[in-house]
């Protein structure tokens, strides 16, 4: 099946038309520009479904830099030829005015775990990003939508909206995809000159530098985040936002590494921000 | 069937049990107290649907003033007997614990008109509404949910949530029920002393004076706001909040009856807040 033909929604009535009416449906929410790790989703949907559903929509409303959002790639056509070959996938790619027909005024924030992190760094992203994916999973009416672990704060919070509203539709974690050198997979990579992408190796090394210092037996969680944060530190080129060992439900940091946490690392590599993030367990 | 035996869900396990399997639903959302106008829409559930789930739930979110919660009339047994006498709703009636598992920290806003009326007058009241009437919506999983007309803006924003959020229930507004001298049925009502409940006259009263302006010609929208306004204001024990000819869909002040508009008081009889309004149509 050729891109053309994928069958793709471009509002609520060709998505009527479209919409398996039996069978369990999985949902894949994305911005496009695919990569590796969003089409690991999309089979992990086909797999465990009947049917599957890939959004493609640039979500205005989580972009605080407005630079950011001009810039954010558009690969429509090769979108849905990465997604033509795995299978029948259907689309649903709807224009900012079908979705935000209300200006946005209806708005779901988290008031809480939110405002850590990233929340921190890009005020009102997660108001954004929780609203868009509560529109999305509507439309959709899927029985499972999938996410990427690589976003760990977003897929904590989209799994506390989900339950806070009883949401019928299952949250699915999946792992992150990576580069053969350890980077993740990021719609975000291919901003990345040759030199920055050596340069964002210091992501991937910032994590293993934490896991060696545990099984060097630390688990004082200010000790474990300093030596990631020593690596990106130390990496030309790279500007870290934070390097923080934190409870994986709060996101508040951890001062002593007794029960699993996470380990969540953001820099800027030139001008393209990256995340990453790694559990730990302690020995 | 008594009340006894009426199917109750306290919690979503029972309500897995309960929730009818084919056929469409209808849900009445309520806080109990129920009267004759939540009967009205029970019967246009059960009319327009094959079952109906009724919810009771004093919802603490939307009550900006905790005296106003505590007092809040707690007759359980008498809604539920009034309930069965209609035929077998099915009744939800989930604690807070339940609802508000997340502490309230996952809430809906809606930022425009919300700010109006009896926003202006209940800070956080429709967040908390909204919120839970998402939740609930969400746990009922009805085809349709019906709504009474007396609160006139909860109805509107309602309206604007599940429409910018592509909630799937539909949204249907039931007339206000009166009592024989015109006063709007309300769960509160019955705090009304002898000579309060006279004086709550002055509510539909000042909706008639409006009418009868717009009766003798006027078109300007300040004096038809005030015909109502002079009515509340002269009636003794009666302390008016406001009364607005607005836009049905913004809430925003209209100058000049040119199209249709709500009229909509708000005023204290002795310590009980009541609100009544009524659809302008320009002669």
């Amino acid at each position: 099946m050729s891109a053309l033909t994928l069958p793709v929604a471009r509002d609520l009535a060709d998505w009527r038309r479209l919409r398996p009416r039996h069978g369990t449906l999985g949902f894949v929410p994305t911005m496009g520009a695919l990569h590796a790790g969003h089409l690991s989703l999309v089979r992990r949907a086909l797999d465990e479904n009947d049917a599957c559903v890939v959004s493609i929509f640039v979500n205005p409303t989580q972009f605080d830099d407005p630079g950011d959002l001009a810039a954010y790639p558009k690969t429509f056509d090769d979108d849905c030829a990465m997604l033509a070959e795995l299978g029948t996938p259907l689309v649903l790619a709807p224009t900012a005015d079908v979705l935000y027909a209300d200006g946005y005024n209806v708005r779901v924030s988290e008031h809480a775990d939110a405002a850590e992190l990233e929340g921190r760094h890009r005020p009102g992203h997660f108001d954004g990003m929780l609203t868009v994916v509560l529109k999305l999973l509507n439309i959709a009416g899927a029985h499972r939508a999938y996410f990427g672990e690589k976003d760990f704060q977003q897929l904590r919070l989209v799994r506390t909206m989900v339950e806070a509203l009883f949401h019928p539709t299952r949250i699915v974690g999946c792992p992150t995809v990576r580069e053969h050198d350890g980077l993740a997979m990021s719609s975000r990579n291919r901003y990345l000159s040759p030199d920055e992408r050596r340069a964002a190796r210091a992501l991937p090394a910032s994590l293993a530098a934490a896991q060696r210092e545990i099984d060097a037996g630390t688990t004082d969680a200010d000790l474990i985040a300093a030596a990631a944060r020593r690596v990106l530190d130390e990496a030309r080129g790279v500007e870290p936002d934070y390097a923080a060992v934190v409870d994986p439900d709060t996101f508040s940091p951890l001062t002593r590494l007794d029960r699993p946490a996470v380990l969540c690392v953001a820099a800027r590599v030139g001008p393209t921000r990256l995340l990453d993030n790694v559990v730990l367990i302690p020995t």
